[in-house]
């Protein structure tokens, strides 16, 4: 039998996986500490009720299966769960509704390079019911923001929008109908030429003047008050396009006062986000030297979470990083900033097997004081195990040979500096704290 | 679309799943402390994989389905996959290799009270090339007795045994051929009468009198001390036998100088653990009030980890704590002593929301300071906002209102005991820390 791991899935080494895993709780700790709380949903849900929102797209992706009786799908991604678990527990929950969820999604893609079948989504909502102050729309800027320092990342933008100010312009421009398409098509210009772009938009049978006019919309460039500035001289008198005006004011100003600074959010007209749910603010990050890497956290504002699964309102607005291919395009780009842990700090090793007793007394004083501790436990020569500990790069070696057992002392050695000391229990635990 | 999740899928409200949360960041802590690095390998395997070395009970529960031509398969432990790894990565790996891993994994049993198809599990391995010293054995007994402290568990025994002591035994009653059958029948013992048990023993076809020379060697009772004097009395050549004697006797002295109090950890000679693939060591836990919780960690040494995929020798010694039913026992039984972390120590609330701007400031400065803040921005009578708070319990409230804006102090209200303080922003952040 070979050993073999599916394509599409990540894998790490220890020393790998131990950064991975500082960024998962640097991310899940700056999540409380803007108040979300921890939430965790099931991976396999009815197959029905994840896919009861979706399109021809993400069912073709999804890993959906019969066990007995019953058509099982495993979740792609954290927001239909969350819209299912609202709809069954909301009349336990206090709201506003603020969770946080950490979690493997899955989604059966064919498998290309920086793209993973399985990949943690970090997601933060905001929920309320029947309205939801549009305040926490700026909220979740800071979250990004704070998020993204923490973990040491590359300059980067968060890009925004408010898809009422394109819906109100197109009605506008009396071609409301094609609003859905429309806003699909913009969420893609980054990605095609101009011509292609309107190649598209005549397509959808769009007269070519107001093709123009669009164009000319999603493409108005400056700082965020240039184009607060340029979207109000536009003296559009329509009531969605207003409405998305004041929200994208109230959310450029409240960022400043959640102290994001000005040059880490800008407003991007052509910023859409392709899925029908979003209905306010829309968010996408992108790192200034690598527009290559895509979105790297996005979101957005809906008006109705649960709406397949009740009648009762739930607005909310939230975001997700896709954390898998951040850490993959980090890794390969030798972006990777932030540091794991040293699993250990401590190493002991003794001259022979007789003084093993003695590094297990010595091991348990150090972690009764929470320092994380270790002994080699091998038959090989002392020179093997000056070689283990060099190899593992511990910060302190303590050594028990016969004259530290028979005169009872330690010998610590920092392996920074290769300055060695003989010490007490209690003398070794205060040095290394 | 009615929503609804699967049977068997544990779903928590977010004070409990805070408290989950807890637990996991308790073991995760604790492994490290020990000197074991985390590793996160994928849910979804190759069916052939991970159904390399399983019986037949395991693969009628396994959750396994086709995408394109591969036939997949969820995991349904974390020991499989670790084998796997160890196949694929033993060149980059430093040993002995200590991992950690907390993951889901995947059970399609009958539901039943108390029993999930995703379950939580929290393993670690100790794994060696060729060998590995005996000592780590008494390693994992200090892991686990550590773990169940820090999670402030009821009152708990670790029970151990050596495989090979039974082997020898049996071998020594020219039974050997019996061994597998033998063991797999002793660990049922405590769910079945002794007059079943002696039939079973029957059904295999052992002499009656071999029976009860078992049966009065497995039920052998006493203080490790006791047990280990009565095992030496048998005097039994055989080397199977001694060599067991001599293991277990090394674990129990050296799981004294690891600071294990000697009543958490008992010699239990039916402790046999039904898998084939443990060799030396065995453990079980129990809670000495709630024997029916059955073992809530449990695991042992075996020769050869990797054995299905490779011809190099892994030796590796390891335990599992199947968190998800043992977070459900001790929730349904009032047993939960571990507390979650409130989320948010601050609620900001303001009198209008006029005053938003003034939270948001606020709340920049005090999630600086690490301080977790919240605020609540609701168009709603104050009285409303005061209820919200009392409802999430939070330790201290901030109200800003016009008096509060125009002569720039906060309202602090610590909610414990009422009292209330204006302070500045910054004495508020010293108040608090």
């Amino acid at each position: 039998m070979t050993a073999r791991t599916l394509q599409g899935f990540m894998e790490l080494l220890p020393e790998e996986q131990i950064v991975m895993e500082r960024m998962k709780s640097v991310i899940a700790h700056t999540y409380e500490l803007f108040g979300f709380a921890p939430l965790d949903t099931p991976v396999l849900e009815l197959a029905e009720v994840l896919l009861s929102k979706s399109g021809g797209e993400t069912e073709k992706q999804i890993y959906e299966f019969k066990k007995g009786d019953t058509d099982l799908a495993m979740r792609f991604d954290l927001t239909v769960p969350l819209a299912k678990y609202i709809a069954l527990y909301h009349n336990n929950l206090t709201f506003p509704f603020k969770r946080y969820q950490i979690g493997k999604v899955y989604r059966g893609e064919r498998p290309q390079k920086g793209r993973f079948r399985e990949f943690y989504q970090c997601d933060i909502d905001i929920i309320d019911r029947d309205e939801l102050n549009i305040v926490y729309d700026a909220e979740v800027l800071a979250v990004i923001y704070t998020v993204f320092k923490k973990l040491q990342l590359p300059a980067f933008k968060i890009y925004i929008n408010n898809r009422k100010l394109l819906s109100g312009f197109l009605e506008n421009l009396e071609i409301a109908d094609k609003t859905v398409d429309v806003l699909r098509l913009v969420d893609k210009i980054k990605k095609i030429p101009e011509e292609a772009f309107l190649g598209e938009l005549n397509e959808l049978g769009l007269p070519q003047d107001k093709n123009k006019e669009l164009l000319n919309f999603i493409k108005i460039k400056g700082s965020n008050q240039q184009i607060l500035a340029k979207l109000e001289d536009f003296n559009i008198k329509n009531e969605i396009y207003q409405t998305g005006l004041n929200e994208l004011n109230t959310v450029v100003s409240q960022a400043i006062c959640l102290g994001i600074p000005v040059d880490n959010v800008q407003i991007d007209l052509s910023i859409t986000r392709g899925l029908d749910y979003y209905t306010g603010t829309v968010y996408e990050t992108f790192f200034d030297e690598h527009p290559e890497f895509g979105s790297v956290c996005s979101g957005g504002r809906y008006d109705n979470l649960s709406s397949v699964f009740m009648d009762k309102k739930f607005p909310g607005v939230g975001i997700s990083i896709g954390l898998t291919r951040l850490y993959d395009q980090l890794h390969n780009n030798g972006l990777l900033n932030i540091q794991g842990p040293t699993p250990n700090k401590v190493l002991v090793i003794t001259q022979s097997s007789e003084y093993a007793q003695n590094a297990l007394q010595l091991l348990s004083s150090l972690r009764s004081n929470e320092i994380a501790a270790d002994v080699l436990l091998r038959e090989c020569k002392f020179k093997k195990k000056m070689e283990y500990a060099n190899k593992i790069k511990i910060p302190y070696l303590v050594i028990i040979g016969e004259d530290e057992a028979s005169n009872g002392y330690y010998t610590l050695k920092d392996m920074k500096n290769g300055e060695q000391f003989k010490v007490s229990a209690s003398e070794l635990i205060n040095k290394i704290k």
